[in-house]
């Protein structure tokens, strides 16, 4: 079974993500294909990009990534597909696959990265709006039947990157930022396990709050608290238990967030 | 061909019934996985619990339903799977399935409950905050892998329960309430063909207005009008055709429904 | 492999949308149900012709698409199913399946419609309101299984139409009106290539606004820019670049929309 998932900012009122399915059926009709989300912010390149590295490691090896968010369609931004280590993504060279490419480089996994440029792969005619039917769901499909990165495209080694909040050590604590506001209003940020290992005893700080030590989980606390907390995938969140963090704080992406030792 | 439904109120922004999805497949490559919805209120284990009652019969005998709606994540609240009749949940044990397993067992149908105790078949590494990836994903998928609730879990007999708002005779006529408002802001009641049977001839009273009579389908009365009819579910629903019944009365889950044999 | 596809305006809250899958599975195990969209808007049979007509063809031949805007469930309007050229259509006889069919039948293919009027392919029992699930779905699985149009229903050769606003010209020039605002807030008219040709010399006239000749794509214009361009389904859209061009001209469907040659 070969596994393709499709994430996009094209919401799910047009009909655009099920033409995706239905053009990726008819050249691989023994495809499953999953949705990761079609609510990213409309032309939010790091929003999509974020989503991806934490949900795509999730899926089966193999599976194939497709993800459009795509300002640039139809300019010279490159069409691309890329083995990054046991997943494949397929999508515009803007920056959306970098995050989850960064953190295979970080794992020493192996990285293979075409430019799509053979239209054989695609559909007959391809609209200037929309590659995600006409370009990347075709290409997508002809991976699943078996076809390798060599033949839909030419190698490439440069990727377009983005950039996150820096992460910085002050002195005996951390500096960072909100990187993500997930569908609860939980505050993502991007400090974590890493920073902070296994300990609660840290002071967190963002919008001149101060959250005095961290729990272990949402339930530890009455609701309408304010925690800090390590999310599903280890990293620092701000919460409110049954509540939205991003509404009382009234915080958003890019918010400078900082965390120091409890005395 | 194995089904496994998913049910949560995770919305659809972040990924992560996706990520659920491929839980499940990287586990049991050939489950046909579907989603109930990912839209029931956050928290409201109680909507929860009515729109799973609601859908999960009309799946094929064998489904496994995956239900993640769980303010207790990583408390003392227990994971659980069950079967309930012809059919399996697996999810947290905070009320969630229990307007399920007592249609089974109003029926009279086999119920079978375990605990989650055994982490062999969860993922490598639970998270605090995401039981529906790490424990109950792999679990469904083992189940349908063939899996016995005994091999997963160990059983137990006590399983937490919700209690509706009470339906009461009054005469000769009913009292219940209001339980679900859809998404066309049709308001469902706890009342229905059970106490009502196959007559037109009520009327229904909620919030001070009069609903003289009921209709069999919206089409028999001009948009705009408020109607009460019997639903697809067999209850008593209030409606405004082509409209919202919610808006117009103010309604809301909870309130007092009444309804009395026109003269 | 049998594809079946859903479209509704049904939302996602409720769990409909999934007791169809259900009720699919149940008949028809092995059939791939891909969603097209289940928010087209409440009672908007229009919408709902306009949407399935620019993606049902884009899905392999021999795909059966249920589609269901229904005001008139339980009432005399027919349900139906129809071979649409290499499509299947089930549905109610509302003009949902209208557009699909003049283009099939601009094309010169085959058509043939049927009377769904052999409860024996239904559910044994049938709500007044919720025909989705109730007997286009079930109907649509046994297509799948191989039950051919003669076999689910009745020969009927009258279909109800839908009108879309006139494309008139206008000496040199076009006239029509916008037919669609799409997610993104792009505005889509029954204006296109067939009138316009591949020329990007065309002057278009909104609600008083002039966008003086036509772009290729987007990321040709600085973000914010109203620009009017061919859109993936080679009609003339109107688009604000990175924004909403219905918000940007307080525009909606049924506005008139003309174009001039630029001098």
């Amino acid at each position: 079974m070969k596994f393709i998932t499709l994430m996009t900012d094209f919401g799910e009122n047009d009909g655009f993500t099920g033409v995706m399915k239905g053009v990726i059926w008819g050249i691989a009709p023994d495809a499953q294909v999953g949705d990761i989300t079609h609510a990213i912010g409309a032309q939010d390149v790091l929003q999509g990009a974020i989503v991806l590295s934490r949900s795509a490691p999730f899926f089966p090896p193999g599976t194939i990534h497709v993800a459009v968010v795509d300002p640039g369609v139809g300019t010279q931004r490159r069409p691309i597909a890329a083995r990054l280590g046991e997943h494949f993504f397929v999508g515009p060279d803007n920056g959306l696959c970098s995050l989850l490419l960064e953190a295979v480089e970080r794992r020493g996994e192996a990285v293979q990265v075409v430019h799509l440029d053979r239209p054989e792969f695609w559909r007959a005619e391809i609209s200037n709006v929309f590659h995600g039917r006409d370009i990347f769901a075709p290409v997508a499909a002809h991976l699943a039947n078996g076809a390798s990165l060599e033949q839909v495209g030419t190698p490439v080694s440069d990727v377009r990157r983005l950039q996150l909040p820096p992460v910085t050590a002050t002195g005996d604590g951390w500096r960072g930022g909100i990187i993500l506001v997930d569908y609860f209003g939980n505050l993502v940020t991007n400090l974590g396990r890493e920073q902070l290992g296994d300990s609660l005893g840290w002071r967190v700080r963002l919008r001149g709050v101060d959250v005095p030590g961290m729990v272990r989980t949402f339930g530890e606390r009455p609701p309408g608290t304010l925690v800090a907390l390590i999310g599903e995938a280890d990293d620092l969140e701000l919460a409110v238990v049954n509540g939205s963090a991003a509404k009382r704080l009234g915080a958003q992406v890019g918010d400078l967030v900082e965390v120091f030792p409890l005395e």
